[in-house]
């Protein structure tokens, strides 16, 4: 499991942090470059879509999207496409999420929900028009080496968005609520619902670089599984253990919606060795691409060893 | 005006008749081959994307794609995954368009809504599905000669369906209620809301065949600018003068929610007038493709003289 940490012993987490904050500071330029300026029409759309966006969130899909291209030596500034439609559905599925008619959340990255700043029906259309920006964006930058692989590309990035990823992801976790499911059927429903968009911010961001073997495309996509799940597990963990202010968001939900989590199915200790596991095997995922997947491993690290 | 009718002559409209028929019950046997099976997980979802989509609509936004495609000779393959990716937008823009927060209507295509048939968080996901799974066609099938077409392709989709195109226009639309607003102003959120796709529509559809000069795209461009445009006019029309029964949804809607239409900006009488002149200007703006553009022309005129 730790085979890999001795090929390329982990540098201080400080020096991650660095890295990490660099990419969340040029993410968000780029996010306030790439959206729609707020003074043009339709003006109150348009700064929704911002509010949505910008200025808060932990952009971890973004860091992943960077970390990954580093594996297949990949320019920065189509990684940066790529992130930044990533961030973008990314933020529209909260836009939406938070409407009352499916969480009904007042509370998002310590500010209010957009449906709370805004209204309900310019919140649903900045969530809309935020996805179709994000496509329009795949579409417009030229994202890889050969036009075949970008339409590649937005095939997957299309998949993970739909009903076979996050958006069914979405639909069951709401139908599940109340009821007793079990754990395979937890874990189905998280693969989709935040599983989808990780996996693809890795495949995607390596996909900006060189061409991949499909060996290397398969321990990538492993890593995505795996990290997208950790970040689920740890989730659900904070949801048990933070508070409202530390989190940015309501704290306790899940259980005040009678929601199955990771805790309440497999009990809070057993959950945090769960985590513990994922991480392991995300770490040995990757340990074949040595020093490249620096990043990938730190921010395997950071997820599960995050505080909010 | 009427020059291109001495070129080439409407048939009898009995004969666009059962073209339209045939176009629109081959659109809805791809969707149906499209869309998610009702019985895949998450099955709920999948049933109110179908439900959204099929059994029922004009299918004008496939039927422009199909008549465009003839005047670039395209595969008709091409264009039925063009006009199903159309079609699954306009079917999720009207899904999330009658929920509560926006016109708040429940019935549509002669059904109850999607949220009143299912739920409302349902519908929400639905479309939000429908529009990835859009994308995704766009991305998963080959549909022009050049992958550097398709590319381009995909981009004027995605910016039709934005805050630039049908999310903006709803916005402006939203926006507008109970306000006293200009002639020009209605024109702009048309062009935005229902516009921006029936310009998508037909491009598209010409696009999925050899290429065109830039002076026939203009004139292609042109044509659907001025039946968009037309569209709404004599959705006004008929807003007014029909009834429910008739139009398979809630009539005088408009009215009752005090938003501005051609016939409350100008009148009843020239409103007709103006959806007149624009079938004659978009009559015009394809005459020079003579008979490839028959369809075309008949479609302007069946969209101008419908009765729902």
């Amino acid at each position: 499991m730790a085979a890999n940490l001795k090929i390329s012993p982990l540098k201080p987490m400080s020096d991650f942090q660095d890295w990490a904050r660099t990419v969340a500071l040029e993410m968000e330029h780029a996010l306030e470059s790439l959206l729609p300026a707020a003074n043009t029409e339709p003006a109150r759309l348009h700064d929704a879509m911002r509010y949505a966006t910008l200025g808060g969130g932990k952009r971890v899909r973004a860091m992943l999207a960077f970390a990954a291209g580093l594996v297949s030596g990949a320019d920065p500034k189509r990684i940066k496409i790529v992130a930044a439609a990533v961030e973008m559905i990314h933020a529209y599925s909260l836009a939406h999420d938070d409407l009352p008619s499916m969480d009904n959340d007042v509370l998002r990255r310590g500010k209010p929900t957009c449906h709370v700043e805004f209204d309900e029906a310019t919140a649903l259309l900045a969530g809309d028009a935020l996805q179709a920006l994000a496509f329009e964006l795949m579409a417009t930058h030229r994202l890889a080496e050969s036009t075949e692989t970008q339409v590649r590309m937005q095939q997957l990035f299309a998949r993970a968005c739909g009903s076979h990823g996050m958006a069914g992801g979405q639909a069951i976790d709401l139908a599940n609520v109340g009821k007793q499911i079990t754990l395979p059927e937890l874990e189905f429903m998280h693969i989709l619902k935040t599983g989808a968009l990780i996996r693809a911010s890795v495949l995607l961001g390596a996909d900006c670089g060189k061409p991949l073997g499909d060996a290397e495309i398969a321990h990538l996509d492993r890593y995505g599984k795996l990290v997208g799940l950790a970040f689920q597990v740890v989730d659900d963990i904070l949801d048990c253990e933070s508070n409202t202010e530390k989190l940015g968001k309501t704290a306790g939900k899940d259980q005040d919606a009678n929601k199955p989590t990771y805790v309440s199915l497999m009990g809070l200790m057993p959950a945090r060795k769960f985590a513990a596991e994922l991480l392991g095997d995300a770490l040995d995922a990757v340990a074949g691409f040595g020093e490249n997947a620096l990043r990938l491993r730190q921010l395997a690290k950071f997820i599960v060893e995050r505080q909010h």
